[in-house]
């Protein structure tokens, strides 16, 4: 009994592949898509595959660029001797969205690992190290993730940097922001109560 | 401070669209489609534009179909008498999925709704009632929406059917499965009272 008809199931199969689309959600969408004019498809369609091929890496920060260099490193108002190093892309976007940060980016493209064979040839750490003995750096701040390989990588790379004199960072652990202290978990609130400041 | 890059920009707007996907999630499906790898955005990109182009209109239920005939129709068991009414063909989906049904489909295209200007002449009743002269049917299952649309929707249908010594039944409404009577509102509780039988 197979009222599901094949185009749907393969559009809801590739759709599938969305992180957070399961089976349903991706039967949804193909069903949505499927009542949508042919004019809006295509455009989605376009969409996809022409921004995914003009997807490049920025030669600098490897932060993703539509041309040789991102939009930050582009940009010489943000050429101010602050290197924020982050594991992958998004984590670029995510900071871009405080609108507080003005200086560079390094994007690691992954976090060390030794559980899953991740080690320092793996990750762009010597590309931020010849940065930062080719550009003036002053600062680095370390803003990998707050978890076990997010920290390993921050250690390693603040370890590289001692001998260079540049002033290295990480950025704070604490409750979040509108968080709630009952359901904060146990380390977050000893980072906390560890990182308190004077009022 | 524009750390969004346009390719992605554009990829999050057209996935906008899809239902369900606020901003935040079109952005984070855009990055990560972002780094998957080329031949499968590929993939993903034609079968959504060969998927829809390649959907029709089943000729007799209306139903989505990949030729003249859906999937149900084209099945010669199926053809048991029983017709199920349906507004669209998501509906016939999820009534597939009980393994259950046995008969056809008829799929409206919609529902009644005086407010928003559909008549009888704009949803797929004309065929419903030739498709009655034409085959051998003995009851029309009506399986619209339990809404106000729905329900005039299945009394006007039944109320064409009376002269014409078919079976015409609705849907039970009652308390679902696995529900909790606490949270159920009170129409529908009212409804499982009167749809109550004898165990």
């Amino acid at each position: 009994m197979g009222a599901q008809i094949e185009p749907i199931e393969t559009m809801a199969a590739e759709l599938h592949r969305l992180p957070g689309v399961g089976q349903k959600t991706a039967m949804r969408f193909a069903y949505f898509i499927a009542q949508m004019p042919l004019e809006d498809v295509r455009s989605l369609s376009v969409a996809l595959w022409e921004g995914r091929k003009a997807i490049r890496f920025c030669n600098v920060c490897g932060n993703y660029a539509a041309g040789d260099l991102c939009s930050v490193c582009a940009d010489p108002s943000r050429h101010n001797g602050q290197i924020c190093v982050v594991r992958d892309p998004r984590d670029v976007a995510a900071l871009e969205r405080t609108h507080e940060y003005a200086g560079l980016y390094h994007v690691l493209h992954g976090t060390l690992s030794p559980m899953e064979g991740v080690g320092p040839d793996d990750i762009h750490i010597k590309e931020l190290m010849s940065r930062l003995s080719a550009e003036q750096v002053s600062e680095v701040i370390l803003a990998t993730n707050p978890d076990v390989e997010g920290e390993a990588t921050a250690s390693y790379i603040a370890r590289l940097l001692r001998p260079m004199n540049i002033r290295c960072t990480r950025i704070a652990h604490g409750v979040p922001v509108g968080g709630d202290l009952e359901y904060t978990d146990e380390v977050t609130l000893l980072k906390a109560l560890e990182g308190r400041r004077e009022i």
